[in-house]
């Protein structure tokens, strides 16, 4: 099996693993019991976080069970603690977002928000002059990916900061695809709310979270307990919270030794094949995200490639469910047509290969000449 | 140890922490994924839920976090279902009720909602006369508690359901503290929502659900994803899934016999502090949950008798956080104030033994001996 689809789940190493079978036994008791015991490791933990999102300490944190939660956290506590109280209703993310976001505002729509989706670049960004020309005085929230998990490419965050400063506009970054893939601390970028996955990062699946800025007052999702800073009620799982802690540990030590090595790994897979079958690399000058990388592959729909490759064990994704279809994102990029329905995107994970970069590369080039013969076939019928 | 605080949460058993660490490795491959297996134990895990539940195979089940989140899920789906819709903003649950449902139903307030405490009787119950005198034509939602999980008493349904369909009202019941511990189906009960937190059930923490009657539509709490019917968005933990499909089996093969040895235990625990202590039970003439008790002893408080007893390993629950305090659901139920305040509450599990139950009397009579001395001590003084 040739795994290429880490932005959607990253397996969790050995570690991880441990950790949350230690404290599958004898960790049951009622976390809000006078009696329970406190755990040595929690400090630690939650340190290993906040390293890895490069937090200040006075930061919140809030355990969630998946980005999405997170996701819809921060637009509800928006609506209740902005457009409730001073009438700013109006919400914006971009094309580039993933589904939480993008939904999570549609509904919105139906409690008086109003929703504006802000053009994307042919950059695959979103640039500060087309937020700028998309604000309205009554702007409540803009939520952005920090980095596009099918495309990799980053976005930019300055002078869209600056923006969102001067206009008194919240801003939230979800960076489920950045943590771990370089040096994106939350404390330094301005933003006033962070939210995360933890399955791309190595995390088990159930876990995310998220960081609220000192700055600013949040209301919770979920009401019900003084669990999590009256943050969010509900006992959390002990080890979904400590498997992500160690997930994210991991994740911040190998992240320099990560980036250089598949940067490397995907400039060879590129390379091979842009010689070997004309492949396009989608956004190749943009400052990306060292392990992703979107290819299209003319004369070819991007379905038969993911699911012959699958089929080949080779496993690469097209987009769909909490990620917006490639295609999809392409065209609001302004990619042309053709290139559009033969993309598809791949995202290296710690564990990949030399070796499994060149099988991929080989599958591909065979999985495309089948389809291609395929086709002709059919034309010449 | 003597731990008599099951309905905070009973500790997982051998089965389900077993079939957690089976879905720990190998299992991470993200679920929305195409090429994502299909596990064949799904089908069977979730029959194991709605047996335990008595829901018909129609019904919605939707696994969530906690049963903070399924609460919370019930009042905003009920929101923008109902109080959107047809204007019907007012919310109804009781004093005998557990924190989400009662801070969820003040939220709501912020949001137009009308929040009103239908007031408890002396039994420890909500009679359909006090129901039918908060009642208004604009009532969206009543939720109660099918059992208190500090009281054991079981809330009678019946004439609250007729009363409710009559005038077109959603129902809301919250299980966690009756499943497997008797004949609680959903399918029978008439109520359009039924939620339950995990921890009591012998589930591990961060786990909980809620069905949903097919009559009715819902609207999520967390959109984002077409997981779970499109009623919750993110990627669900398997071992926490699967274990609480364990758990739900496991209470579901043992109720009967839980509910007659719980019973006599309970039986001996009361007769044996009543006739030592002069102990108070309360409720005592009521229909209770098998393996609940809350006694009430004179001349000492509940704080004190709890901590004191917890430093002797005897573990004892007085209400806070996701619960009532007992002292507030006592005096909600007329009891005299001196008896109040002296409340605790007991909860039998499954591995409680009649050798328990002695030393935990024997250790309750040192602790109020000791309590009673040292007052009578400061009196003196």
């Amino acid at each position: 099996m040739i795994y290429l689809d880490h932005e959607l789940a990253t397996p969790p190493d050995e570690h991880v693993i441990a950790t949350m079978k230690r404290y599958m036994e004898g960790q049951w008791c009622g976390q809000t019991a006078p009696y329970a015991p406190i755990h040595s490791e929690e400090k630690q933990a939650k340190e290993s976080i906040y390293k890895l999102a490069g937090a200040d300490p006075e930061d919140y944190f809030v355990f969630t069970s998946s980005g999405a939660e997170a996701v819809n956290h921060v637009l509800f506590s928006t609506y209740m603690n902005v457009t409730r109280k001073t009438g700013k209703h109006h919400f914006m993310c971009s094309a580039l977002d993933e589904a939480p976001a993008i939904l999570g505002m549609m509904r919105l729509e139906e409690l008086g928000g109003h929703f504006q989706m802000v053009k994307a670049s042919s950059e695959g960004i979103v640039t500060v002059k087309e937020v700028a020309q998309t604000l309205t005085p009554r702007t409540a929230l803009l939520s952005l990916s920090w980095a596009n998990g099918l495309t990799g490419v980053i976005q930019p965050l300055e002078d869209i900061v600056a923006l969102c400063e001067e206009r008194g506009i919240l801003l939230h970054v979800d960076a489920t695809h950045v943590l771990g893939k370089g040096h994106f601390p939350f404390h330094k970028c301005g933003a006033h709310f962070m939210t995360f996955d933890g399955e791309p990062l190595g995390a088990p699946a159930g876990t995310g979270g998220m960081f609220i800025s000192k700055r600013i007052e949040s209301t919770p999702l979920i009401v019900g307990g003084y669990e999590q800073h009256s943050l969010r009620a509900g006992s959390l799982s002990l080890p979904l919270f400590y498997g992500l802690a160690e997930a994210a540990k991991g994740a911040h030590e190998r992240a320099d030794l990560f980036c250089i090595q598949s940067a490397l790994l995907r400039h060879q897979f590129e390379q091979a094949l842009v010689e070997r079958l004309g492949a396009k690399v989608f956004f190749e000058s943009q400052m990306r995200l060292p392990h992703i990388t979107a290819l299209g592959f003319l004369g070819v729909t991007s379905e038969a490639l993911c699911y012959l490759l699958a089929r080949r064990k080779v496993y690469a994704n097209m987009g769909g469910n909490r990620f917006q279809q490639l295609v999809n994102l392409l065209k609001a990029c302004a990619i042309s047509s053709p290139l559009c329905h033969g993309g598809l995107s791949f995202a290296l994970g710690p564990t990949t290969t030399e070796e499994q970069i060149a099988l991929a590369v080989q599958q591909i080039v065979d999985v495309v000449g089948c389809l291609k013969r395929y086709s002709e076939h059919l034309i010449h019928e």
